[in-house]
């Protein structure tokens, strides 16, 4: 392995915006501290090119990781032979351009597994092309999970220094209220604990929300900040953990973003993802669509690095060349910062 | 009553940051849209005006509205004669500035109510000096409820044009769920809708957020957004009102953050609250305090016109000359933009 880490980043569904922001973040990045290695298709990847006007010449075709050239104005493509010219059409839904997404993914999950590589980032997929392709995954997550054989993991939502992780996600409010029990609660403290750790933060402060508005005020309205959160903080505290909770879940995120957590646990998927996407997210409301995404997904507990943009394969955009890169970059800097805190760590 | 609008501004709890943000308010505001007229008492005012060396000379005690002057260096001050030296002192809870506090916010009631001004907007209060003090209301608007002899009101929070009102409010999240009912939903479209056009905005566009994550997505989690919330958008919109939603939770406020929206109807604190203290409060992690606080609160459906802080007395921070005014020049200006919309409804 080169000494400078090289990251696997797939090209996502070719028929989306993943060839062009694979472009555009390439031309962006600081390419000092990684190389990025595109796992996708030449033809693709040249039509993404021309929309930026970069020359022809600068993508460098690799059948094997041994002959990555390490220049910031070289374009590395492994290519995977799944799609060219005529098997699908930017914008459209198509079992060709599905089953494409899939093997770029398979691709470097494999890569990463044979440690050709220092970690995975992902460009979108789109769900309905990867079923139409007959590859029935939920999404990523599955795909990796399967692929590395791993069966507990969690996801990671990050926003420069803005980290999230969820006791509970895609389940009604009212059974999202169940699910608040100590031992999961406990569970998730550490599992954010751990995520830090992994982007080389060696004592992370790890915020922990109430459920209830105020904390439930002393069990004036609702018990389970004293019943299960508490509890499972100082359980935490115990394992040495710097745990702090539960905090009010209207001011947590005001201090996350002042710095006083360096990543929260929240109680339900929306007490993290209302905050998260108005930090990240900006709608224009002329064109009606998001102007600009940023923030990451980080998925934890898998044997490979693998972080991916937090935002979807915008078909209807797809070839405008107006795309933002910018959750692409913070994917890639974010799996360099685990790529090189596991190195340390094997030192 | 004058041409240009008297606002009646209360001084709040005199040994809180009421007195300081009335000043540091009258230094900045624009004195060509209104007049304000503070009611309070001489001492604390006094001692307030010689933290930021305004002189003497431009303090103005009035006994009668009819003798205000209406000139920008000018500090009109309706004295109550509540509190002078010696009864309190700056950061201590005490029955003798709860009473004061009381006194004042009573006072500018009676005016408003008399229509001697053309609305009220009230600074900071403490609950515990209040029931010192043997008035025993859990807050502002209780007091306005009882004098005002109205039962049913609602608040509207806003900062700048990010504007919500909520299903509930102080109840456990279990509880919330099952607050979000047909009638109840449409009920809070419609308060929001009137709130928009008592600032003056003719058609207000209202976003109605979904309870569970992603709506439920068709019930498969959560079926309130097709049994309640949905429904009660449908009859709003059979009313007139532009109502949209219901959305799901973590965009809408993306979406009125970009435009879309001139308010949006939540449907639990937090899901209200952590946007809007995300957007409007910010924690320095080195002091471990909030850095400034903008944001008002709006009380609907009063006879008269009332604006409040969001936020505290501050008691750590009286007195040292660093309290923020954002708040508090904010909630006259809302509290003007309502009086303005009442004058031209009736002419």
């Amino acid at each position: 392995m080169l000494s400078k880490p090289i990251l696997a980043v797939t090209m996502g569904d070719p028929a989306g915006i993943g060839p062009e922001i694979c472009v555009r973040a390439w031309q962006r990045m600081d390419h000092n501290a990684c190389i990025p290695l595109f796992i996708g298709d030449v033809y693709p990847m040249q039509a993404a090119m021309r929309l930026f006007s970069v020359p022809e010449t600068a993508l460098h075709v690799v059948q094997d990781v041994s002959g990555i050239v390490d220049a910031p104005d070289v374009l590395n493509l492994y290519p995977v032979g799944a799609v060219s010219e005529g098997d699908y059409a930017l914008g459209q839904v198509s079992a060709a351009a599905g089953h494409a997404a899939f093997e770029y993914v398979r691709t470097a999950i494999d890569l990463a597994m044979k440690d050709l590589v220092d970690g995975t980032v992902t460009a979108p997929l789109n769900k309905e092309a990867l079923h139409l392709a007959g590859h029935n995954f939920a999404g990523h997550t599955e795909i990796y999970a399967h692929f590395t054989g791993c069966s507990k993991y969690a996801m990671m939502l990050a926003q420069d220094d803005f980290r999230l992780i969820h006791v509970s996600t895609h389940v009604s409010l009212r059974e999202a209220c169940d699910r608040v029990k100590k031992d999961r609660v406990l569970e998730v403290i550490e599992l954010a604990h751990q995520a830090c750790q992994a982007i080389g933060i060696e004592h992370p402060r790890v915020g922990v929300a109430g459920l209830n508005p105020h904390c439930g005020e002393g069990g004036l309205f609702g018990r389970e900040e004293i019943d299960e959160i508490r509890p499972a903080v100082e359980l935490a505290q115990q394992k040495g953990i710097l745990a702090d909770g539960p905090i009010p879940p209207d001011t947590i995120f005001s201090k996350m973003r002042g710095g006083l957590y360096d990543i929260c646990v929240a109680m339900y998927h929306d007490q993290g993802h209302i905050p998260i996407k108005l930090i990240g997210f900006v709608y224009d409301p002329v064109l009606q669509k998001w102007q600009s995404v940023d923030g990451v997904n980080i998925t934890l507990g898998l044997p490979i690095v693998r972080v991916s943009v937090d935002h979807g394969t915008a078909f209807d955009i797809a070839g405008k060349g107006v795309a933002s890169p910018a959750s692409m970059l913070s994917a890639i800097d974010y799996a360099l910062k685990m790529a090189l805190t596991r190195r340390n760590q094997n030192v």
